[in-house]
């Protein structure tokens, strides 16, 4: 059985996913029973279809030769969601072009227009989750579209996959977290002497913070994935705009000094916590005990603490060999896809 | 939807079971859509059998009373598992008797019966897992009967639920983690000064340890523990026996006060490890730097590493707020079964 994906972007984790789909496709042949096949991706300059499965490497030159997936050299038809979607013939759309919180386009378009058609729909992207949670999932129950986005919620730590699976049964009262890897590079970097600024460049220099850090800094990102996490685990709506946010800006070289005197250090925390009638989600600087389970991680790394009755807390933290970026996101996003086929080629196909 | 469970064994777990399905049995019927009922409770003394749902404050008051559930007050019948079965009409046995490491019995005979009659299993107990895995899971696919053991693995640590969800598509070359409770809190409590008899005092006196400690303090558990993670994660067949397996006994206070001044600590650390041709599996007592995800827990904690390629590593743990122990387990088996009961009540009941 094929699986055949339509995918729009193709920065770090389009590309991520299609280097795993050449590199290691057999191997998932073999392991999950279905040959996954890229049939078209659109980025914002073009679009490359091919109903029989593009060839990934030719795709990937054409996107470092050219910066367009256009290159790859068939007619355009790229600007128009639904030609896009029906001449790829996929079952299954990857959204994982670039987000905005304004109104979460583009993906938010091909999204709706993915569900309409009936397909599947992974996201590696916020937008639509972060703006449109309630409409979005009203329209997938309504034709019986499934929407996975693992990948939108810091991947590849495993916080939906342990409230939806590990902690069945029991009683979630809060998660804490370190979400943004940014943020969290940019303040290891000040505990050690840099200023601000110093550790935004050299973020930027590693290749984890934007040109423009905006998003990371001011704690956009973080709080997107507080209002998707609330928004799964708690039955809620919210917005990106409902998450109390401060960012890092306001945190100084003293300030981490103070806290390292007293055996502490500072991490962007982001929080959901469900009172009596209501769910607050917030993301801020807090001192933290080096100790803790969050206020230990330092650099590559990232975590999640949920706060669960009868239980105690369950922390899950990744620390990173280096590996962070692009193709863990992509890795994410190919799990969500791997779940959607194994269950889909169970049945017959639609 | 009813779902009729049988119940081997009703010490911690078994009880705390029990009381789960009656303080909020409504709840997970709201939730999971399907009244969970215990039709048949055996102990080593007796049993109690009723089809329509038994009364679970009067079975627990019975044990309590009597120390049987024979005390319950129907006829017996209970030494032979097909009619104990067959009188339930249950389509799920839980099997949570004692363990034994020379032949899995009771629990075996009683899980090879449930296969044979179609039924799913959910266990609790490791012996039939950790000596018969092959023959056990032959039977089980031949009669399409489906086996969990979530409760076996250090629950409610994510062991299982990490390596089968939430790594899907990554390659985990191994997994190590402080698997056993009692061995932890006795080294614990050596790191504070004890010696290694009044550790294990203490953990007597706090219903962790059991009047002979043997089975933790000497490695078995978590042996058992790390054959069963090795087989469910790496396809292997290892027995508790093929697991190399050192105990705490030879650990000394200064040991300890010798590691503390290295800035370390000793844990009993259980490892799978796969290499290119083998999988190996051990259980021994462990130099750890106080830093690191494992080294840092103390007490009243459970934690597992996965080393994967090309992610890194991936912690999860637990810091139990005083909750640990047969209710936590019986959280873990009662996840287990509301999986079973999901899927099932989804289709046409056998």
């Amino acid at each position: 059985v094929d699986t055949k994906i339509a995918l729009t972007g193709f920065g770090n984790v389009g590309q991520g996913l299609a280097t795993l789909l050449h590199q290691h496709g057999e191997e998932y042949r073999h392991r999950y029973g279905t040959r996954i096949l890229l049939t078209s991706v659109s980025d914002r300059r073009g679009a490359a279809i091919d109903a029989a499965g593009l060839d990934l490497p030719r795709l990937l030159a054409a996107k470092s030769q050219t910066g367009s997936v256009g290159g790859y050299g068939v007619e355009s038809g790229e600007s128009d969601p639904d030609a896009f979607l029906a001449r790829s013939q996929a079952s299954l759309l990857v959204e994982a072009s670039t987000t905005n919180f304004d109104d979460g386009e583009p993906g938010w378009t091909y999204v709706r227009e993915a569900i309409v058609r009936g397909l599947d729909v992974v996201l590696a992207s916020k937008g639509a989750l972060a703006l449109h949670w309630k409409d979005l999932f009203e329209r997938a129950r309504e034709r019986a579209s499934r929407v996975l986005f693992s990948a939108t919620v810091a991947s590849p730590l495993p916080s939906l996959d342990l409230a939806s699976y590990s902690l069945i049964g029991t009683d979630i009262r809060s998660l804490e977290g370190i979400l943004n890897g940014t943020s969290h590079q940019i303040l290891t970097a000040m505990s050690r002497g840099l200023s601000y600024d110093e550790g935004v460049r050299q973020a930027q220099e590693m290749g984890i913070a934007e040109t423009d850090p905006t998003l990371d800094v001011d704690g956009w990102d973080a709080a997107a994935k507080a209002a998707i996490l609330a928004n799964a685990i708690f039955d809620t709506e919210l917005t990106v705009h409902d998450v109390r946010r401060q960012g890092i800006r306001g945190v100084t070289v003293d300030d981490l000094q103070a806290a390292s005197a007293a055996g502490e250090t500072i991490k962007l925390i982001a929080r959901v916590a469900r009172t009596d009638s209501d769910v607050e989600a917030s993301v801020a600087p807090e001192r933290r005990s080096i100790d803790d389970a969050l206020g230990r991680l330092s650099g590559d790394a990232m975590g999640v603490v949920f706060t669960v009755e009868p239980l105690g807390t369950m922390a899950a933290t990744i620390e990173f060999g280096g590996h962070g970026g692009g193709i863990t996101t992509a890795m994410t996003v190919l799990r969500d896809v791997l779940k959607l086929a194994r269950s889909r080629s169970a049945f017959p196909p639609r």
